[in-house]
């Protein structure tokens, strides 16, 4: 028998709760010993709910008690979760989380205190909600030296992308059913400007390279700017835009980025829509696999939260192996060396500069669509992004630019 | 300092030589030790390999190394590798296997063994290739009770039905380049047959469900019968036809079957082609996760069975969980109740009897493509199999039937 505590009893402490009591019997024989929980901390009550028995206000109540080796810190943000989770992994007890702006920003401090204590820090509801990933790189593909790890790590903005696909409907507009149906914020600035994808790639990367990565160092563009008509060239030309998150080795070093990318139809990503995230990981013995499912939700977030609860049970007194091991910040490589192909959107009175300036035989293939009259699009050569800013000078306005994944 | 021993020189044996010693140092930091390949069994020399300095032709030299911990069977077949397995299970030797003939056979007898010897019988790479689909479902997907487990396992058959659906070429003029080009055997039958798929489709029903699924017990359909034609009347409606492997809880118990499906484009399977495989998993708390990868070759394969390594070094003197725990069989549920939709190519003859006998208002709907003039196709209502062979009973011929996923 082990105990465990929950702090936080809201959309995912609740859902930990209920996948704990649902499947009990299958959670105890994979754990291998029972797993009980002693505490709920949430400040508000919860009259007729059968967590009402073990529920407390008092933090104190469980950081004293020395029965309690597991807990679950689902609060979400920064603060008490970081003095909370700091004083638990000190008092020895492991703590798993689904809480990634906390391990995104402090992970690495965390994982030392973790380390300090013999005690484990488990994450992998962090990233990609129910999508076993952090484990599939733990524990799974050990055997490989991984050189890329992609994904669509966000389901709100994957949501939204698919809807103004399918439905032909601009941003602000789907951006608002989104909210209506609950899969955006009211706030939606984390998610559609990309900061948490960027958190998530950041701790992908930490584990996948070994050092911290700041997801402050990624560079990071949403997709608020992404309209209907970039979307309706992207279709006309068999491509989607997915919202990618990505990290990788190169000659220069790791490079890592968040942005709006054309994925063309053979692309792993490609048939990834709606709320469903995916990472794709290129091992140099394994090649390609990919890894998806739901990346968010009460009880798929739950699910993984579950399985780190179980993995400390198993490593009770024991520490776990994380790729995330070493305690220097990793320097990430610029990007300006890279040479992609763009989208690009101009207006009609721009294409002879067009012919000029992105093809040397100015012959370029130009894309008008029957209903935008006054622009047209053409698709670069292999550019750096510093020599498409030169030559796109001389244009009257550049309407849009998409990179090519 | 763990020291292993490969039983078997050949494509996968010399592939999980290279990987252990092209990414040494990365598997010594993951496994928490290092791990030394003391002996290479094989009856062949390989003058000028590396591998000579560790080559042995008598499996008495490593049974009777009480240094060795760690065998890697990958010799494929049933004999000598049963008897080799069992013998260094009881030897307190772990295995680590990529052969899915003898798991499926005797995986029952020797999992027993390894339990009474407290050594872990590892086999990640039957299934699947490189992907991790065992430890995901032993190691990460832990919190869930899975009801469904459906794959794309073999990358021979998945070939073949992309190509002719991308080429339009028939079933055998397919298998023939598919040999030329390696991706299918001399003797194709365990591929095209599909008792390869129903080997792992019955070991991953045995880990997900507990108990012993045996391969045999499996309803097993190949694809010789599909054609050119039943392909064309596939993508004509929008659907590929995938060779699927299943095992899912129904209110009559497990039911398990291997065959060619029409398969939906929003279906997690649609878009697994060429020599890829994937695994779909669905969690009554996660819903649902696929996992994508290379299904077969040399790299990839020995990828799967060095993490097995790794997790033996991991693991040693312990025992590590595996959902296949309980010793007896597992019955199957017949599916004579289960009803499904067919699309049933028939003379044009009948297409009166069709009428009558498949569509209760008289009004079927009926596919026929241009160049096929003496047939017409057209889609069932949900039917069992008795159901609908009573009925196809007062047809001339039936050309051909498949059944919608």
């Amino acid at each position: 028998m082990i105990k465990a505590a929950i702090l936080g009893y809201g959309t995912v402490g609740s859902g930990v709760y209920s996948v704990l009591e649902s499947n009990k019997r299958l959670i105890n024989e994979r754990a291998g010993q029972e797993i009980e929980v002693k505490y709920v901390l949430d400040l508000r009550d919860f009259p007729d709910d059968p967590v009402e028995k073990v529920l407390t206000h008092d933090f104190e109540d469980i950081i004293n008690d020395p029965e309690v080796k597991i807990v679950v810190e689902v609060m979400g943000g920064i603060n008490p979760a970081f003095d909370f989770t700091r004083r638990c992994l000190e008092e020895g007890k492991n703590v798993c989380t689904s809480n990634k702006e906390l391990v995104a920003e402090h992970g690495l401090e965390l994982m030392k205190t973790a380390r300090e204590n013999d005690v484990n820090y488990f994450f992998e509801a962090s990233c990609g909600g129910g999508i076993p990933i952090i484990r599939a790189l733990n524990d799974c593909l050990t055997a490989d030296d991984i050189d890329e790890i992609t994904g669509i790590l966000n389901g709100t903005t994957n949501y939204i992308l698919t809807e103004m696909t399918e439905k032909g409907t601009g941003f602000s507009k789907v951006l608002k059913s989104a909210q209506e149906l609950g899969y955006a914020e009211r706030d939606p600035s984390a998610d559609i400007d990309a900061f948490d994808p960027a958190r998530k790639i950041a701790i992908l990367a930490s584990i996948v390279f070994g050092s911290s990565v700041d997801y402050k160092d990624i560079y990071t563009e949403g997709i608020r700017k992404i309209s209907a008509e970039d979307i309706k060239y992207a279709t006309t030309l068999g491509y989607a835009i997915k919202l990618l998150a990505t990290a990788k080795r190169t000659p220069d070093g790791v490079m890592a980025y968040v942005a709006p990318f054309l994925v063309d139809p053979t692309h792993p990503l490609f048939p990834i829509n709606g709320v469903m995230n995916a990472v794709y990981v290129h091992g140099n013995m394994l090649g390609d696999a990919v890894f998806t499912g739901a990346g968010a939700g009460s009880l798929p977030t739950a699910s993984a939260v579950v399985a780190d609860v179980i993995d400390a049970a198993r490593h009770d007194g024991k520490r776990a192996y994380c790729g995330w091991r070493h305690d220097e910040k990793l320097a990430l490589a610029s990007s300006g060396n890279v040479k992609r192909k763009y989208l690009v959107r101009i207006s009609t009175e721009d294409e002879g500069e067009a012919n000029k300036v992105f093809s040397p035989e100015g012959f370029l293939d130009i894309i008008s669509l029957g209903e935008l009259e006054e622009e047209v699009a053409f698709i670069t050569p292999e550019l750096t992004e510093e020599d498409f800013e030169a030559r796109a000078k001389g244009f009257g306005k550049v309407i849009s630019r998409i990179r090519f994944c």
